[in-house]
């Protein structure tokens, strides 16, 4: 559970995630990224290294720097390009470039000031460089703050697949600034709710609920509402993640929507839709699979549909082949890294609330998706 | 300790590794490979990788894949190039091409079966592949026997250091098979035996004594002799490692020699030393270091050397720079990942037997350097 904590400065809510000797806090606020007392405990050390991309870096990397520079001798900075499509081995190797050029030792920090791609690949490049150094997240998209930055997934994608290559990896700290996400564009915030609006039917069926009532006034940016949508995020997946760290099962419930989000991303070329995007559609698709399979009703259904749609969202997945469209999508699943031995493992709801891993057959599947895009 | 082991075919030695859910086992004996007893109880799964390199594989892995072929659906293979040189991204992304290719899920499993340097990267292809998959090592040189197999260092060269990417990631098993040393070239055998040597000064003056008496008998392949060379100096490791599996103290004591060592091949550019013999020439650098700091005496720093010449190896470092030898030296171990801030923390030798870390001032270091390079 959350707690509400007040520092010198600024009052922030604070989500541990308990994994023993690995655990760390969250600590979500309006403007945290300027306050001395968010980065207490994260530990000092000669030289730190903020790792931010062509777009954030110029909004916020001053801010983190001041914030911090009274911790390190030395703060450096790498500007990664900015976009999914630079979530590989090359720009990651950029990072090690710089840290063994500014002679960075096995006590350097590193923040991770960006979205998940900065975030994924700092976390990675922190648990490889001289095999794993501290780092801490700032999160400063949505997706980042309720989801990505949150649980220790790090890595990056390979030309035959998205985050093929990574760790588990936890960070020291993860620090959500909800201010910066008013320079976050529409688009990529409505990408973010896809996750937000994923924890009620897996996990929470109030803060589904609640969701339905607020989600307007989360589109806005609602001080309370914005802190709430985040806040819960954040614990239910602190809570899944401390029960399975290293998605040996009920982790991979974190996953609906995903599995055909992934498939949407990886067969439009990464980068086309967004992954939120994809895991908007994709939880329609996983929705209808269950419902097909008679786990959920069609008003379940309806209901996620409609709160998609009203989060800017498209609740249709896109034509990835014109010929054989499932076959393709099918294709694509079974090449995902939660496939065993070539079956896919759906992520579906057995009843709103509550998610269950399983297979299903290649017909059902295939009328889904012939039902599901356009 | 280690136990004698009978299976249903061979006499072999086993070395328990204790780390907890990572424990795994060492298996030492002659002819092992071949030996379906020494794989029991390794993960069984639908596909298996054999990562060798073009050296090892034509000798060894139909002898592997046969012994291991009724676990598996398939089993696929890499080769890599031989060399340290290609210890790098590059090759270690041929290791991850082979594995999506094939639809590699996150129940395969890896089998190293070459020296350090494909131990190494078949380690790190581990860790990484979909954030951790499991493997076996399968070490076909001494030098990987008795030192690089064990412990879980896995990781790949960086254009500016050795090892500077990795992680530490344990293997399901390591299997020493000794018959396969007699296809070793001699050159490599020694650069093994200096890992061999090194356990002694640190950690058991007892089994540096009975090397003294033996080092003939080892350097020929006698087969009791090699087993206890072997078994004595994983156990020194298992002990050592199972105390601080992540290197955040006394497991840095293994690197006696090492720095300095490191210094020689990265100087003179990776593969025209072996890292053994940079390790050889290293711990006379630094027993020498040791000598000069009152710590030991000449005595102890002439046996180490006569016991490293007898096995083959140089006792003299290279000319790194003919202008400034020393300094040379000293820039290279300042860069060295052990490093901190800067300062170089060398493994000496407190008493025989017993290792410490500390630092030490450059005047003396390079004194040490100037009498010790040739």
């Amino acid at each position: 559970m959350s707690s509400i904590i007040k520092s010198s400065t600024k009052i922030f809510s604070e989500v541990p995630i308990s994994l023993g000797e690995r655990s760390y806090r969250i600590l979500i606020g309006a403007n945290l990224l300027a306050d001395g007392g968010v980065w207490e405990g994260v530990p000092e050390s000669h030289h730190a290294v903020i790792v931010s991309n062509s777009t954030v870096a110029p909004l916020y990397s001053d801010v983190l720097r001041n914030a911090i520079s009274s911790r390190y001798a030395q703060v450096h900075e790498v500007r990664l390009p900015d976009g999914e499509e630079f979530k590989n081995w090359q720009t990651l190797q950029t990072i090690f470039d710089v840290l063994l050029q500014k002679g960075c030792d096995r006590k350097t920090i590193l923040y991770a000031l960006g979205g998940g791609v900065v975030g994924d690949m700092t976390g990675f490049a922190a648990a490889c460089y001289m095999r794993g150094i501290p780092f801490v997240q700032v999160p400063t998209t949505l997706l980042s703050q309720v989801d990505s930055s949150v649980g220790g997934k790090t890595g990056i994608n390979h030309p035959l697949g998205k985050n093929m290559v990574g760790a588990f990896y936890q960070p020291q700290r993860v620090v959500c600034d909800l201010s910066v996400l008013t320079t976050l564009p529409q688009r990529e915030f409505s990408a973010g709710l896809a996750e937000v609006i994923k924890y009620g039917p897996i996990a929470d069926m109030q803060f589904f609920t609640w969701l339905e009532d607020k989600i307007e006034a989360v589109m806005a940016q609602h001080p309370e509402a914005l802190a709430h949508a985040v806040c819960r995020s954040c614990e239910i997946k602190a809570e899944v993640v401390g029960l399975d760290e290293r998605e040996s099962g009920l982790r991979a419930i974190l996953n609906f929507g995903h599995t055909f989000g992934h498939a949407i991303e990886a067969g439009l070329g990464y980068g086309i839709w967004l992954h939120g995007e994809g895991v908007g559609a994709g939880m329609v698709m996983a929705a209808e699979l269950s419902c097909r399979l008679g786990l959920v009703d069609e008003i379940f259904v309806k209901r996620l549909m409609s709160i998609i749609d009203r989060a800017g969202l498209s609740v249709k997945g896109p034509i990835l082949d014109s010929k054989d469209n499932a076959g393709r999508y099918l294709q694509l699943m079974r090449g995902d890294k939660k496939s065993e031995a070539g079956e896919i493992r759906f992520v579906l709801i057995e009843s709103p609330g509550k998610a269950v891993v399983r297979s299903a057959p290649d017909r059902l599947v295939r009328e889904v998706i012939d039902a599901c895009c356009s």
